[in-house]
């Protein structure tokens, strides 16, 4: 943890309330080159839309993978950012579930409740503003809520939370308990959620399980966390960076094996350590890892599931043997987590001290610094970076 | 079906017990040539093996995949068949759940009840004899039990059944109700329980739901009797040849359709249909079709199982995304029936009338004609063709 010491959150007065808002936000001009923090214009919330100020920004893989330019959807300029907590600004029109002053957090996946996703049982694929979203716009009238020097913003996932405010749709908005601390609450938005529902809702983890979880980021850890919850008698972590291996065993992994000491395929190194796994978890977001993350699976019942992103146009392969002599192959978006209806509930979880959600943020950061914050993501002793506004350092930009 | 008429079984008398039986086999000397049928000496049961006197075997496809040598683990001589049934001749020491006289069914997947799979409730694949039926032995020496000109002939899959009499492990033989019809209840030793299986015990399939199945065989049409008893509201049937779809729809398909007939992946075809299947299954063994049945699932929930068995060294694949986005991708052996424990029971079912097994019979021939058999099994109207052991046939050998 550095040694950056946050600056108390100013809660939205309400003065701005109709009004555009002027505030600092990081534009991706193009792909691959360095945000730049601007002054953007914020509109006010249509009908069916909330404007949320920002108290904690993470990073995520997906915001550095949009901005590398791989991301064939990435569309530019826009205002990336999906992993944060804020509070509620003002709402649009129609809006009834949150009102300003609320505290939330804005979530890339929707919930709308109606759907057929949001009603089946076991989906969280939301469809209610996906169109919209995927194209950088907000619903009602297909145009962008951010403008600078008059030209629109594009939006990004539907959150754009690297912008000290932001427009999201109300049904992509949980409403949490105002005593959580928002600066780790913004974790549950993304990666720790992730990790957690995988292990949670995607298998049914019975206790005495073995497991293997492959990378060791915030969301391979937040697995392996789930897994220790659920009674697995052996949680075995693979990274190909060893110096993983001290958070690894921090967070409950019972073997810590890097797939550089062997020179046989790592699926062969773990059957022969015991059998198989009866679960796995992809967490990389490496094709040729998730094939191994299958086929390192017990035979007769072993699942194994997806939940790393891999790049555009990337196919998995094994043979299909495997399939037939039982093993599963599953994914997950967002832990399956249905997040309007079940993240608060998280947050209520980390509030009661059950679930320690501090732990994993290893570096915090001023907004001004962002493009810094790229860079330490890319390093291995960072889980996760949070990013805070901070309207007196605002001076310096 | 042909107007043959099979002769009457004549149940084994005991005077063969102890002693090494000379009977008609067909014995496949090398791969990619026609069986010869010829007099084979089949040695009495070792401990832990019993001998079965055959009264009725069908042919599948992985009897014919064997024999086309494509299979890297067919051994040859040996005498293939996997599907049949028919009547204890006699048990070698320590056999106590049949004995001579019982009615059974020889499985290739053993049940022995006490290994890690038996016990897993989840899975039949029973690790008891495979090391040794996969080398085409039985496990007492590691020998067989059929001799031709005084040299040994190997076992396939544990069974041979295109053997008058076979000698198989007691883990593999499922005794079944003496009022079951032998040559309708040998469908029941593969195929027709691997359809059933898939749908019931493979997937939680609910009513109302929709299905794709591809491969209108006689596994695929048992998948679609299966979904049919379970409710399934849409039943879409898939084959390249048209003339598979009488049978489809006289066993419950409500959609079929013929990839040939489009230009864009079939894939497609169906997701326009109706936003993609709850379940389909592939019944075929190609990978490329397995690909298409995993992605007309419908997304947040479908889930597909691999049937079919394909060629050696193929492999399946996909985008991560298709998993990411809810996609579950399975797989099953002989459609996950505890063989001992269950086949009995899928016996009685047929017994009762429920369920008939009878209509996968389209052709009925004398043994002696087994390479004509295969030939009519590569036919469109052929779904199961039963072969008949006739002594008095045999003069013509
Ligand atoms: N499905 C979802 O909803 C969802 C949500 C959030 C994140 N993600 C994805 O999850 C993945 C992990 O996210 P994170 O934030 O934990 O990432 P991270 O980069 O912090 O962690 C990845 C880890 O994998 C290790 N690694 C890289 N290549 C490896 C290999 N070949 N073998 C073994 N280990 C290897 C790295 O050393 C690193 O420790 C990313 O792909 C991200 O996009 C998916
Ligand atoms: N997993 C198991 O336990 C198990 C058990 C028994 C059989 N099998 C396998 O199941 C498969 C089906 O067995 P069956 O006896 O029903 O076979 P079958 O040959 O009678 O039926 C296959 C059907 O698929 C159709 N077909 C072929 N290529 C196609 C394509 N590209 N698109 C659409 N349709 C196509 C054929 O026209 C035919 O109707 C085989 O691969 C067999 O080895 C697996
Ligand atoms: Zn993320
Ligand atoms: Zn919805
Ligand atoms: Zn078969
Ligand atoms: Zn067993």
């Amino acid at each position: 943890m550095t040694d950056y010491t946050p600056p108390e959150f100013k809660k939205p007065t309400g003065e701005t309330e109709g009004k555009t808002i002027t505030c600092k936000a990081a534009i991706a001009f193009e792909a691959n080159q360095p945000l730049k923090v601007c002054d953007v214009e914020v509109a006010p919330p249509q009908e069916g839309e909330v404007r949320i100020k920002i108290a904690a920004a993470a990073l995520c893989h997906t915001d550095a993978y949009t901005l590398s330019g791989q991301d064939p959807e990435g569309l530019f300029p826009c205002i990336l950012g999906h992993e944060a907590a804020g509070v509620v600004e003002s709402v649009g029109p129609g809006v009834t579930s949150v009102k300003p002053g609320d505290h939330v957090i804005p979530c890339y996946q929707a919930n709308c409740g109606e759907c057929e996703f949001c009603k089946h049982p076991r989906s969280n694929l939301c469809s209610a503003v996906r169109k919209w979203t995927g194209n950088g716009v907000m619903k009602t009238d297909e145009k962008t809520r951010f403008t600078y020097e008059g030209k629109p913003i594009y939006h990004f996932m539907g959150t754009s939370t690297f912008s000290q405010y932001t427009v999201v749709h109300e049904v992509a908005v949980a409403k949490i308990d105002e005593k959580a601390k928002l600066d780790s609450a913004c974790l549950l938005g993304c990666g720790v959620s992730t990790g957690w529902g995988a292990v949670w809702n995607v298998v049914d983890v019975h206790e005495g399980a073995t497991a293997a979880v492959f990378g060791i980021g915030a969301v391979g850890l937040a697995c392996i966390e789930a897994l220790k919850i659920k009674g697995a008698k052996q949680i075995i972590a693979v990274d190909i960076n060893s110096n993983k291996f001290e958070f690894a065993k921090q967070w409950g992994a019972t073997d810590c094996v890097n797939p550089n000491d062997y020179d046989k395929p790592i699926q062969e190194v773990i059957v022969e350590m015991n059998g198989g796994v009866d679960f796995s978890f992809e967490c990389i977001g490496n094709v040729q890892v998730m094939r191994a993350a299958l086929e390192c699976c017990h035979k007769g019942w072993g699942e194994s599931v997806v939940i790393g992103v891999a790049a555009s146009g990337k196919e998995i392969a094994t043979r299909p043997f495997q399939l037939v002599t039982g093993r599963v192959w599953r994914g997950s978006a967002f832990g399956m987590w249905k997040s309007r209806q079940q993240v608060p509930g998280l947050v209520d979880r980390m509030t009661s001290g059950e679930l320690d959600v501090q732990k994993y943020i290893t570096h915090q950061k001023a907004f001004a610094d962002i493009n810094d914050a790229f860079e330490t993501l890319k390093r291995g002793d960072c889980l996760r970076c949070v990013l805070y506004f901070d309207e007196e350092d605002d001076a310096r930009l």
